[in-house]
Order: C-alpha cells, then sequence, then structure tokens
C-alpha cells in the first residue's frame, strides 16, 4: 500500500467513511485465496503484469480445474504447462474452452486469437520442437504470434543467415538449441535485440541432458544473450512476450 | 546485402556508374579490421547496437589501446572490463579520455554524461558491489544512469519490500546476487518488467563459487527471471541496456 | 555402563546377589537382536529418544513385519517410510493395527492421536506435497499434529507473509520446498527458531533432481536455516520434532 | 503489523491522539537503516531473537566499524565472522571493546561472559580446530560456554565413547568434521538430542574441499543429524544456541 | 618368455629336437583364443591366479555358455556376474552344473564346496544384501567361505562392537554399505587387517547412487581401508581372497 | 561465391546474358531447402565432402522418409542413426532400397559394396559392440569396410597385441571402449596413426555412463589419441573415413 | 574386553585380589590420552598392528613434537606426512633421531633399516614421483624396503613389460599414476596379486586434479585392482605393507 | 618381432651367424633406456613416427637435459612443453642449438625450417593465443608450418566467412576455443577435412575453466569435429600433423 493511498484510506475511516472492519480488512488485504491443495495468488496479474501459470507436473487434474476456474472468477487467463497427453485430455472435457497443444504439453483458455507479433522464435535442430511448440502455445496466450524459424543449426552455418532478415524487427528472440548450444551465440552476433537462449535436453553422451548447452549459451561471446532453464520453453516464452509488450505499451504513450 | 540494395547496385554497375572492382568489393565488402593480434568487428555497431567490447583479461596494454583507437576511427565508442588497477592506469595514460572505474575493473571512453534511466539495479549483499559496479559502468557507456539499489537480500525480507517502489517504472531490473541467490526470485514475484539475474561468487564452501546463486536462479519459480554467466555484471546490464534503448526508441517512434 | 552401575553390580556379585554369567552378561550386555536379516538395534529408544525407524526400500514385507512385531515385544513404536501402495496394504493386512499414508509413502504403528504441537510444516509448492506428508505422518508418530501451512513460494512473496504469524510460537518449523529452494531463506528472515530447510527433487533441468534446492538451502544467507537430505521429509520432521519434545520436557521441569 | 496493534493505532488516530503524520509512518514502518554500503536490518532482533550477523569476507573495515557502531546506537549486540589477523587488528583499534579471535577469525562484542551451557561442540580432528573456534565465539556471543571435546575422529572410535557421557544433557551437539565426515553419524547413534553437523574443508584429493564430507553428513543413516555449510562454524553454532535458548526460556515459562 | 625358457628352446631348435615352426610356435605363442564375439584370455589363470571372469550385463546367454565351454576345455573355472533371472534359467539349462544365486545374480560352475575361510564379509544395512551375495558367490568360486556380519550400521554404534570379534583372525574384511558408507571407517578403526571397502547405490537424493559412500570411503581417517567401484561386490571379495590365498600358501611355504 | 565466379557473372549480366532477376538470385542463392520439420542443408556434400546425416531419435518416420527421398534428388547418399527396430521397419518399408542394421541402429541407402578400406576398428569388450556397428555402417556408408578387431580390453594385456600387425597400415584406427577407457591409450602407445577413441556407456557405478572412459580418452598420455562424445560411434567413423579418404585421394593426385 | 577377560578379572575382584577401584578402571579402561589439542589414540598399535599416524597438514611443529614423545613413551614408533620443508627442519631439530624426507614430505622415527621386502611399487611418469616416495617412507617405516620401477606408463607400453618380472614374488603391488591412470590396469592383467591403485593429481584440463585417473582405476576392468584417495601415497603403501606383513607372518607360523 | 624377422634369425643362429647370447638380445631386445629418474621410449619413433615428447611440469631442468641429450644420441628431434620462463632460459644455456618460445612455453631442437605446411590453425580470441603458439610451435617441430588465423569467434560470425578459403586445401584444421567453443562447429559446418577441437581455460564463471568449452565441442552438431583435452595445443598439433604427414606421404607413393 502506497502512502498517499493509506492517507485517504485513513482520512475516510477517522470522517466515519469506513468502518474500523473495513479499514483493516484494506490495510492488511489479503492478496491469496486459499483452495484445497494451493494458496492461490489472486494479485499476480496486478503485480507481474499476468496471473500464475500452473506448473503441471504432479498435480491432479482436479487441482488444475479449480485453479482455472478460480482464474476465470477473477477475470484472469489461464496457462498450465508440462501437461501430458492423458491429462490433457481430462482438462479438455472439464473446461472446453481450453486448447491443449499435445507436442508442446500446454492447456491455456480462453481461446483468443494472438493480435501482436514482434517476437521470434528459432529452433536449431527438429527435435527441439516440443520445446519451441510450449514457448508458441505460452506467446499466443500472451497474445503474440511469433515469426517461427526451424532447424537452422550451425552444422549448416548458411540457414541461419538466409531467414536472419525475417527476425530485423523482433523486439525480443528465442533460440531453443540443444547438444552444442551453439546457435544462440550466433543469432547474437547478427542481432540488436535481446537473445533469449533456452537449452534443451536433446543429445546424448557429454551432453548430460542439456547442461552442455546451457554452459555453452551461458558463455556466449555474444554480449546480448541471456539464458533460462533446460527446456524451459515457457520461461522464455514469458520473458520475450514480457519485452515485446512493454515496446508495444511505449509506442501507444509516446514521451511527449 | 539485402536484395533491393543488390539490384541497384547490379544497376549501378551496369549503367557504368561503378567500376566492375568496385562493384566486387561492396558484394563482398569486407567487415572486419585485422589489427596485430585482433580481427576487430568494425560492423557490429550497424549489427547489434554497439560495438565490440574488449575483455580485458590475457590482453595486453598495447592490444587494447591499438582496439580503441581503431573504433575511434570508427566513430565508435569504447568499452573494456576485467581491467587490473595497473592496466587500468596504463589505458588512462595512453587514453586520457577514457574513465577507469577500480571497483568495476572497466574502462571507457568517451566520457558522456548518461541521459536517460529506467533500468534498475539491485544487490543482495554489500559484497556484491564490483560486480554491480561492472555493470553500473557498462550501463553509463550505454547512456543510462540506473536505479540503484543495495544490500537488501532475503534475510532481511522487508528491506526489498521497502524500496520496491522504485523499481515501479523500469523496463529491466538486474538483481545481483551470490549465496542462494534467492533475490531474484523475490524481485520476480513483485515486478512485471524482465529481470535479470546476476550470480556472483560470493559466499564459500558449497557455494561453489557461485554455482549455487547460479543454479537457483536458472531455477526461479517467478517466470520472469533470466540469467546471465556468473558475475557477469556486464551481460547483464548490456540485455537491460537494451531492452530499455527499445522501449526508448518506440516513445519516440509511436504506432501511428 | 556408567561408573556407578557397574560399582553396584560389581559389588552385588560379590556378595553373591548376582551369579558369574549373569554378571558378564550384564556387562556385556547384548543390545542388538538378530533377526532374520537384520540386527535390531533395540536399544535405540533408551539411547536416542526414538526406537530404530525402517527404511523401507528394498526391504520385504516379511522384514518388515518381524521388525514391527519385535519392536511391538519390547514396547517401542514403529514407523516405516518409502512404502509403496503395494507394499502398504500387504502390511495393512499383516498388522492392521497400523496406518498406511499413501501420498507420504508411510506405515506406522500404534494409532494413537497426537497430544502436542509446537511445530511448523510449510511447502513451497503442491507438488511438494509427497515429502510434506512423509514429514507429517512422522511427526504424528512421535506425537505432535504440526501446524500445516500450503503452497506459498516466493513467486507470490506475500503468501507466505499473509501466514507467517501462525508459526510465532512453534519450538521449529519444517520448510520443504524444490527448485531453486528460496523459501527457507525467507522464512528464516521472519522466524526465531531453527528452520529445518527439506529440499524436493521436485523441478526440471537445471534443478538436477533436488540439487539446486540443496544448495540453495545450504547457502542460505539467514543464520537459522539448516539442511537435510533431498526429499528427506522424514529426517527434518525426527529434528523438529526432538527439538519441540525436548521445550515440552523443560517446561515440565522448570529451572527450580 | 498484526490487526489488535492496527486496530488500536487506528482508533487513536481517529481519536486524535496521534498525527496523521506519526499514523502513517508506524503503520508503514521502516525497518532497515541506509549507511554507506549497506541496508542494515535493525529489526532482525525483534524478529529472529539475534541482531543481523557481519559476513567479513569482502567488507572494508569501514563498512564494519559503521555497522558496529549502528547495532551499538539500538542496543545490539555485533557478530563478524572471517575477519582476517590484519582486519582484527584494525577492528580491535577502532573499537577497543571488542575481542578478536584469530583461529575463530571472529570480533564479537561487547565483552560479556558466557552465561550459561548446554551446547556441545565435539571435533573429529585437531585440523578442524578454526571452525570449531568460529562457533565456540558464536555461542559466547550469544551467552553460551559450550562443552568441548576435540579430536574424536572415528579412526579410534573408542575415543568418542569414553567422553560422550559428557553431551548427556546437551540441548544440541555440533559435530564438526572433514575427510569422509563420519563422526556425526556416530554422535548421532549415541545421542538423543540433535546433532549439527558442520562438514570441514580439511582433507585432500576426493574430499573436493568439503564435499565428502558434506555428502557423508547429509546421507547420515542417523535420524538426528542436520548439516549446514562446509566450514560453516557460525551457522553450527547459532542453531545449537536457538535451540538451548528455547529449552532455558521454556525451563523459566512452565507449561501450567 | 623368460630367458632361460629361450634359452633351453633355442638349444633344442639348434639340436634338431624342434622344427623351425614349432619353434617359431612357442616363441610368439598365442595366449587368447578367438570365439564369436569374443578374444578369450586363456592364460589368465597362469598370470593372475585365476581364468577370466564374464561380466554378464549386454553379453547374450550364447555368447557366455561359449566361453564357460571353452574355460572347462582348458580345466578353467567359470563366474558370470550381473545375471539376471531370466537370463540365469538359460544358463542353468544349458550348464546344469552350475550354480545361479538369484540375489547375487552370478552364475559359477564347478558347484565345488569352499575349504578355508579367513575372510570377513559385513553390511551395514539389509538393503546391501545383493552386493554382499555377489561378494560371498565370488568368495566361494574361489573356494571361501567368508564369516557374514549383516546389517551393523554406524547409526547403531555397538552392533558392530558386539560382533567385532568374529573378524579378530580375518586376513582381509569386505565392508560393504551404502548412504554415508561409515562403516569401513569404524571397522578400519577395530581391524589389523586390510579392509575393502564396496560403496552401494543404497540410498536417496543426495547419496548420487553410490557416489556419496564412494567419497566418504576415499576419505577414510582410517589407514588400512582401500575401495572398489560403486556395487562391485565382485571385486572386493576377489581381492580379499586373493589376500587370504596368499597367506593360506604362506603358511604352506614357511620361510625356512 | 568466390571473387572471380562473381567477376565472371557481372560480366555476364552487364553483357546481357543473364537477366537481373537470375543474377540476384545467383548470387544470393539458396543453399537449403525448407521442408516440413526441416531445413535441409543441400550444399553440405558439396562444403564438407559428405551430404547431411540424420540423427534419428525424436524424428518421425515422416520426416526421415522426406529428407532421404529429398537427398534423392539431390543424388546424395543417405544415413541414419540412432534408429530403433520399429522405426526400422518402418523406413525399409518406405525406402526398401536401404539397409537397417538392428544391432548399429542404422538405415543408411542406396546399398552400394565398400570399394576401399584403410581403417582400423577395435573394441575392448563384447558389450561395446552396439558402438562398434554404428560405426562400421558409416563406414560402410562412405565406402568403406574397415579391419575389426574385437574384445582386445587391457585386462588381457597380450591380446591387443597379437592383433596389432593387422592395424600397420591403417591411415586411422578408431578405438571403442567403455569401463576405465584405457585401450586407446595402448593403442596409441603401439601405432603411427591417428587414435579416435569412442568412450562408450558401458560399465556401472562410478563410471558414470561413460564419463570415466572420456576423462580416461581424453587425458591419454598417449600423443596421437583424440576423442569424441560417448557413444558417438558414428563421429568416430566419419573422422577416420574422412583421413582415409584425404590420403586415397592423395595417392591419386601424386605432388608432381 | 572379551568374555574371559571379565571372568578372570571379576573371579580375582571377588576374591579380593583386585580393589573395586582397579577393577572399574580395568573394566572402563581409558585407551587414549589427552594432549594439548590431540586426543592420541595409544590403543592402536594393538587394535590396528601400527600406531597412530600423524596427518602433518594444519597442525603445529609443537603439536606434532607432542604427539611423538607420547609415542617414544609408549614405544610406538612415528610417522608424520604432509610436511613441507620449514616444517621438517623445525621436527628435525626438536627430534633429531627421525628423518625428513623432502620429496615425499615425511618425517618417521626411529630411523630403522627396512629388514624385509616383498612389495612392489610402479609410477607410470617422473612426476608421480613425490607421491611414490610418500609411499617408499611409509613402507621404511613399516619395516620394508620396496621393488621400485620407474616412468612406466602406458604410452610406451612395453616398458612396463620388460621389468614386469622383478615383480613376480611381490604380496601387493602399488601403482601410481596420473592423467589417464591406466597402467594399473595393465599391471592387473599381468599379475597375481592385489595392485593397490593410487591416483596422482598429476595432469592438466579435464584431469580435474586427479579426478580422471581415480575414476579410471575405479572402473579398471582387471578384477585385481583396488583404490585409494588422489595423491594418497601413504594409504596405498599402508595396506601393502599390511598385506606383506601377515604373509611373513603367515611363513613364520605354518598351519601345521 | 614379426614372424619372418624371427624365422631368419633363428635359421642364423642355427647356421652359427649370431652367438647365443645375441640370439637372445635380438629376441627379447629391450627398447627403452633407462636413465636417473625417466625410463625412456627409445622405440618411440620407430612405433609411433615422432620420438617420445616431454611432459615439461614437475621436472628438473637437468632431466630434461638428459632426455634432450639421449634422444640426441639416438638421432631423434626433442620437443619439451609446459616449460616456464626460468626453465626456459636454463635449457637454452644448457643446450644452445634449441629454440625456447615464451608464449607457447616449448622448447625444442634442433632449429630447423618447416618444409611443408597443409594445417590450419584458427583461434576464436585473442586470449586464446597460448594454447595456439603451444600448437604452431608442435607443427614446426613435425616440419609444418601452418595457416594461421586468429580472433574469428562466433560473436562476429561474419570474420570466419571472410578468411574460410585459406583452410581450403588443408588437411586438417586446428580450431582453439574458449568460452562456450562454438568455433569448431562453425568451421566443421565450412569444411571438409577433420577439425580438431582444442578447448581452452579461457572464460569465467560458469566456464569452469574451459570444461563449457569442452563439453561444446564434443556435442558439436558437425559430423568432422573431434576433441583433445583442455589447453591441449600440443596434441591438437600432434594429431594434426600426422594427418598431413600420411597425406604427404601418400602424394609420393601413388596407388599405382
Amino acid at each position: 500500500m502506497k502512502r498517499h493511498e493509506l492517507e485517504r484510506l485513513a482520512k475516510h475511516y477517522r470522517a466515519g467513511k469506513v468502518t474500523l472492519a473495513d479499514f483493516c480488512a484494506q490495510v492488511l488485504q489479503p492478496t491469496s485465496e486459499q483452495l484445497s491443495d494451493t494458496t492461490l495468488d489472486v494479485d499476480r496479474a496486478r503485480r507481474c503484469g499476468f496471473p500464475e501459470v500452473v506448473f503441471g507436473e504432479g498435480k491432479s487434474v482436479e487441482t488444475i480445474v479449480e485453479i482455472f476456474r478460480k482464474q476465470q472468477e477473477h477475470g484472469d487467463k489461464s496457462l498450465a504447462t508440462r501437461i501430458d497427453a492423458a491429462k490433457g485430455a481430462a482438462l479438455k472435457e472439464a473446461l472446453p474452452a481450453g486448447i491443449y497443444h499435445e507436442k508442446g504439453r500446454t492447456f491455456r483458455m480462453p481461446n483468443d486469437e494472438p493480435t501482436w507479433g514482434n517476437v521470434g522464435l528459432v529452433t536449431a535442430g527438429t527435435s527441439d520442437l516440443p520445446v519451441a511448440e510450449e514457448a508458441r502455445e505460452t506467446l499466443r496466450w500472451m497474445g503474440i504470434e511469433p515469426v517461427f524459424i526451424q532447424d537452422v543449426g550451425v552444422a549448416g552455418p548458411h540457414r541461419f543467415g538466409e531467414q536472419v532478415h525475417k527476425l530485423s524487427d523482433a523486439d525480443a528472440v528465442i533460440v531453443v538449441a540443444g547438444m552444442e548450444g551453439a546457435l544462440p551465440s550466433v543469432a547474437g552476433g547478427h542481432l540488436a535485440c535481446p537473445v533469449i537462449a533456452v537449452p534443451t535436453s536433446v543429445g546424448y553422451g557429454a551432453s548430460f541432458q542439456g547442461v552442455a548447452a546451457l554452459l555453452g549459451m551461458l558463455n556466449s561471446c555474444a554480449s546480448n544473450v541471456t539464458v533460462v532453464n533446460i527446456d524451459a520453453g515457457f520461461k522464455g516464452a514469458y520473458l520475450a512476450g514480457l519485452i515485446s509488450l512493454r515496446v508495444l505499451q511505449a509506442k501507444s504513450q509516446p514521451e511527449s
């Protein structure tokens, strides 16, 4: 609570416009709701721009449905990640308005069309697709349809160069790569916007389920590369979406 | 080279406006310059927004001076990181127009005043200061003076909350933390902009020179947290600066 | 054997009150019993406050039943952890007086009601529940019903703050968290009692099955945080229970 | 702020007993103070039982002196750890009332005599002494003189057994050990109170600067063993002191 | 080939007692036999005391039977480890004279009775039994019946002490332990013979499938503890058997 | 595009021999083709000597068939690795001209006979066979039949020595080994050509799925040993094949 | 205390031959002595064959001298390891009867001549010499002069073969090796006695200060290889000495 | 010894052309020489193409001089690596015909001019120069002057492309890179010869002294990339030189 809000509220209370009970409730307002197994953060959208997203692993269908319904009550959009096919089908039955994406393992609602799109999404190989699809669905949930470029890893170094012009206006570019994870560095060397690198667990042997790609990206010699967790398509997309949203808002609120 | 550029150039050549030699030189234009020990990327500012930055470790004063002078010729700004005190003094003597920052171990030129500032810079503890200073000098080199909040780690959880309002308008917030690296998660839970987490090697024992903080940040349960390398103050700042610059540009180029 | 016990016994033997055989048996008394595959420590409750607890993984139902029956003979309570559903059903059939908890994967007997409760038990996320249930059942076996607060991780930093007053009288608080494991640090910053952090294997990618949480907790900047093994709900509870029991005993044995 | 406090304050304000400015200041009270490089948590003792402790590494003498003086103003005791000999001498000169302990590398004030002592402190080997001394000085700062048993590691398994009776009344026992870190397990097998294991970086080769001991302790088969960071003598002591303090308080406030 | 053997052979050849072909064959004698997928080392028993032992994982029943039959031809005993139940049944059918041990997952032949026994075999917990059984079967294959002590881990520290006298004459003692792997250190502290520590993958979380036990054993503060690979019951037994065999031989060949 | 090619093309364009559209298309020629989920590098054979090889894991049969058919159109040979039995059968049905190798898990086409062979292929143990078969099929795809020596690991050190003469003319030798991975060092000590070491994930416990072998090979004291990824039979073969091909070409193009 | 000893003692006490005090003292006999910073295990030689050995790192000259003098009183031999040159000189001055070995960094006394020798000691490279010297001095302290073979690593595989006959009678062979640590496997393949592998920290890069060698040795495919800690020359020697001593004793106590 | 050699020798002996002593000496010929601390492999050049190379770390000047002189006697060239400046000066004084290279830390003799050169040597950054110089000196010792391209890392992705034509005829290309080690993959994508990747310890934080680069290279998606140890400039060069030498020989011995 900011000082000026408190001052106004205090004056109202002194003036008898609010009761003591209401006054206390407002100063000490609870900002979460207690569900069966969950303490839902219903203030998240106000604070952070978007409501709480559900990490689906280890949660029952009942728990997820309860959360989605509560978010609907609050007028919030909903997204759950790491939803396998069986859980996806059950959610679709309980919440027919939602969209399940099998490859990306996401469930989101409502089913709105993306309305803008200054985000790039690039994969190094065909096997990185599931992580990229999680990212794409997350962006769509935020209202963004990304520019999508597939399978342009560094073993064929010209492939990225042939399509890089499609990314020249992007506010942020997500690069999804496994194995040695070199593509974000190359992308970073061509681009003037932030590159959000998403290492994937694609590879074998000394890739250590994505550790090689993660380390490669953290040590990128390109200055504009930042990194999220292994296989974290959701998080890469969320950050790119936040950046693009902020730029969009700036366009409509010009520095006067 | 884009197609329309090539078409125009080809027509000029056909029309005899450019010689064959010039035509070939322009199509195959070299975009780097060969210095004594360095292949300087003189096209970086055009491609990526800012010129090449010098990683000072393992480079001689002569090498760095040669690079800075060449960048000056090209009208580029210069920044070198990881410059110890002795090297800093030698650079200052060779390039009196530059600024050496001892705690941040940076050398930059020219000495322009920062002109705008929508970036937050937060440290968890006093021992994280050198990394934060590297970040601050990088931002200043980009023209930004950040909002700086110090020593508000989670052991005193209210300390961050007391100052978070200073960050409410930031386009991006850099959070520098060692030990368990928990502050970025808490910051992420309060903010609607990207949080760029910089793990530091501050700590002992099972901190493993910053690995604990790095892992903590990569696994942050806050959706808007992204991570750079351990002690990479420069990189955290560079990314935040890129984001803020893009928002600034958007404000002056409103979506009409 | 303490000296005064030995002296008394020696005098009794000298006085002919005990035979040589009995004398030797008592001085060299065996304090374990040899079962089929087990050397049961039947002296544990005397030495350590509570009898031996059975780690159920890799033990057959027969082995566990044999141990429980032997402990019953000695008047000891019994607890087994890491009991899957099939083993749980078989134990319930063999020992109907016991209680099987499916989520917590524990089997305990007898079925006594908890009689006191100054221990807090907190989880960061809904997926940490199985580990928390192992902890809760362990506490109940010790006679304690904990104050239980769920799903208050740091991405919604106010959620813990809203309920922290429930823990103000706790003798010890167990905090169960996966991913970056930041909640114990925040809890430690609010509380004046020991915080026993239990890292869980919840997470993905660079969480490395709980290593990220474990390292975060070991490096906590809060002074009152101590750590047990990954997913060690039992151990966290056992320690908290020991502390609370000691405080309870102190209350009934005032410093006069 | 708790509800009943807020209610009373609101009534006072309504009744004109406090001004609007005072009312707001009290509701939104700042609980930290801004020093040169530090945001000092001056509310720590109220919340957590003891004031903030200074991690001395990477902090200048000036910074530490400034913190100690501010704590003195607030009536708080002060402790700094990881203070090398040079820094220790400088602190002693600036704050003559403080005590510097060279082996333990601590500086504390004021110089009060320990007044009670139900904590055990045990080392496995002579080389673990510096970590044990950090623990002992921390306990003294809390007002406790521990029962100290040295060099009773498991290679001579009877050595611990010969002295274990000295620990029979302890509220908590700190066990400091390097190499394979087996002593806490053995201690845990003899004791009915919490054993706080402090791994040390003593050893060579595959001890990996304390990692072997740390892992050994985390995997202890004794139920009452909990672990802190490598070489974290301070933290081990702080936890043991908190437990013992709580028991002491319970003795003076009997369950009536 | 030793020089005196060569000299004699050369003289025989010169004297016409052996042909050139035989001479060459003997000097260049092949010491392995080529089977379908295997290059069998048929000289191993002469060089190393015992014939080649088959690591069963990833080998077909056919391959193992072929090796056993070839060893039979050479008059060698046979042992295969890591044989699951299905493979064990198939081997038993093909080679009825062999013995399959299900818990130890070994197959050996012929079925001779152990004839001597100065080796100790100790486990820390009941879950370590399969590794201990692999060791016991290996010893039996070498002709040794070990003194077997089970489930005497350090959480009940007196349990080992109660039985240690059974090991007082052992030439070598194998100690099998998981979790923190502390028992070999304690055993080493009681015994005057080599202690061969076998870490097991028993445990969870930060035991990292036996790494914690392995490191603990490598860092043992007891001087007489040596270590083999995780779960390497075979190797621990083989070494103990070699030592005991050498002592047995020495008894029959007194230093005159 | 090389300068002299560009000059000739420019002159042709100026002379009207090529249209502007063709001129641009040739200068900016795309060298990859866009398939459903793949950006196929159709220029690879020209640049690198052999066409793109398909990493089969995580790719559908449809995707692989589409790639193979496109390569056929371009007159390229095809190879896919990591193809399990089910996928292999489906590919065989769709592309009857191809060869599926079950142990090596490869699919290649066309079915040409190897035509030359100066490459050695050696395994340490029978369990390393699947990786060696992947290597052998790769070599055959390149037109090479290797000299194959099996099961000659260092526990029977004479076994390799008995057959090393078969490798005396090899241009490169691939050594496939798991466990401690010592065979490449021994091979390197006997040979004058490059030894390409392929660590396998064969082993248990502290082999860490091939990490022990990998580290052993990287640290080989033999100067002529180089290393590829764990289980990377394909890569080891590809490198050996490239070397041998280059030597073959040199023989037909003598330095005149 | 064994039962028959206790019976005899009890009868003596009953018969009045010993006082109650003496009786208790003998039953509860202390077996360690308390020095300034040390709890010296004066019973070690009786239990384990050799007295306690001092790990010199982190111990002062005073502490070591005090221990040596106390051992002298008890008639025990003394050995300290990890003694740098300065400490060595100081010890030599305080204890002129001792021998300091600079390369091996050991100090031992008294200065007896080794009297027997059936132990082999082999190094892979010249840089492994310091660890080998620690082993050699330890053996001499035990009364053994080893057969010493230097610099016969596997890059020149015949070098070991040329000298292996010198080891044919050894009771145990210590093999000291860094880098990939392959020599113990090769040695194991030639010998019928235990091979005690000592990994050294010699190497660079991915040798990780001896980890590569350690892992190689733990995964040795030779059945008779066991391993001690990195750089643990002392421990390797101690084990080999114990084995050889036991064989020696067996020769003088023939199985009758 | 090959069979036909043995047959001829045997016949000579039978015919009395060689004595028994000579016959035995030749069959059992020693192929190493015993120096003070070294067992010099004087047969290496015959077996492996080049004589033994000295790893200079941990060897005294005397030892190295003794080896070089012995190699001179045998007509072998000499090379020592890891020679610091002080040792380099001492070697230069003792062996004036040798060449010390300060940056590459090598000493070699004799001082012959390189005579051919089909090897490429590429660095990613200026800080990788010392490792590259070790490689260059090794190549010169083998008689090769490499094509050297510096500082063309992927952050300026066009820099490598601009110079790649210089490598089009190379028999092998060495790529030296630190940080994320991405350059070898890009180089591999452009080249038809083997790429030998040398990771360097250049970088900070999560580069872990070259581990990130090493893993990146091992997981390269380019098929023609193989890897040597971190900072192993010598080994990378040795392998490239072997390959190029073999091609050179092939050119002079055409397949007829």
